[in-house]
């Protein structure tokens, strides 16, 4: 007898934390809903890499959404604001930096949220992590907490009395405990993509924050991060 | 010694609620920001009468995004569904209708947040209402308040210790009274546009839940409704 799986949205860029929020859902028991987010961000690895990881997984809901985070603007990563490169790691946590976008997040959850309804799934996932979280407000456990409440008294499956259930796996996380996890659940590292300035042919700069984080994360695991960059 | 006015982020889709409240952050003493979206409705008439309205009222700031919550589905609005027609009004007011789109009012105001956050304003309208609500839970008060919450939450604004904060101005109001409102602030109601499935030429259904909840506002503040209504 099968019995089929409870659906699951998951928020998924194709970067480390949300492909191991993925693999997560998976070893969690749900059927994974994966919902990508083609927002103008300076380039198209990203989603590329996740396309790839759905593949790999054997994800078969996937959604891809494109949205106009450009015409609002404010950030280094939709707008042409430079990236801040070779930032000691104090600095990184520290504040929240010009690669923030407003209110980014609460936009993606509201999709998903809308998605989930559609579904008629209870549960969403997000990588979020507030240990390596470079300070990002969207990324704290009350946002999640106060987007869970909002989510229940949104729609149709909380006026029924459902429970939406926000699941953060990461939250709590180092980004070395993230990939130790990860490769544990036999996640494949090499087709993830985390850089917010890659060179035209996909290299990683390994200088921005991101890079530093990932870069950190991997050494910390005692593990070789499997993606190319750039040579300097 | 002129002083430049407080930016807010108004919500326009067009109909009668969200042209009053347009009027009302005026008269509140703000500049507003009016934010419109293209969401895969089934006509353009709505997000035209934005634009017409925009231009009678002077808005200096307008901001229209595409947005893809067709790829989501699960509505009337959106889909191929077919939209109620006749329903009496005990009806339309008492379950959520097959017209409510999964998690539009979340995601409208999550983007209104990232722009307001873009455009360093603290205050956001939007028109929505809990008396002839038609039943959707993203209209309740206690809906605003979880957004309000979160919004607080979300940004880099409220982590700097601003107040964001939801303007529901209609919440309490019946449409007549909506609609008395508005004629007291000069609101030019034939610009507006209300139906759910108009005719190709524009004409409103006068059948549809909008349509009813329209006139019957009309009615009940004893004017008349300038708009085109198709022949019955």
């Amino acid at each position: 007898m099968s019995e089929e799986k409870k659906k699951a949205v998951v928020l998924l860029s194709g970067g480390i934390d949300s492909t191991t929020t993925l693999a997560i859902s998976k070893k969690d028991g749900f059927e994974p809903c994966a919902m990508s987010f083609n927002y103008g961000q300076r380039h198209v690895y990203e989603l590329e890499a996740a396309r790839t990881i759905c593949e790999f997984m054997e994800v078969k809901h996937r959604i891809e959404l494109n949205i106009d985070l450009r015409k609002i603007g404010g950030s280094a990563l939709t707008d042409n604001i430079a990236v801040p490169k070779d930032r000691p790691e104090r600095e990184i946590s520290g504040e929240i930096p010009v690669t923030y976008v407003p209110a980014r997040n609460t936009i993606f959850l509201s999709y998903a949220l809308g998605w989930a309804e559609v579904l008629g799934a209870h549960d969403m996932y997000i990588g979020v992590n507030s240990v390596d979280y470079s300070g990002y407000p969207d990324c704290r456990p009350e946002f999640i907490e106060a987007f869970e409440s909002l989510a229940n008294l949104a729609t149709k499956a909380g006026v029924e009395g459902h429970h939406i259930t926000i699941h953060t796996p990461l939250i709590n996380m180092t980004k070395a405990e993230i990939i130790k996890t990860g490769t544990d659940l036999g996640v494949n590292y090499a087709l993830t993509f985390s850089c917010y300035d890659p060179t035209p042919d996909g290299f990683a700069c390994g200088r921005c924050d991101s890079c530093i984080l990932r870069l950190k994360g991997f050494s910390q695991a005692g593990l070789k991060d499997p993606i190319k960059y750039m040579k300097s």
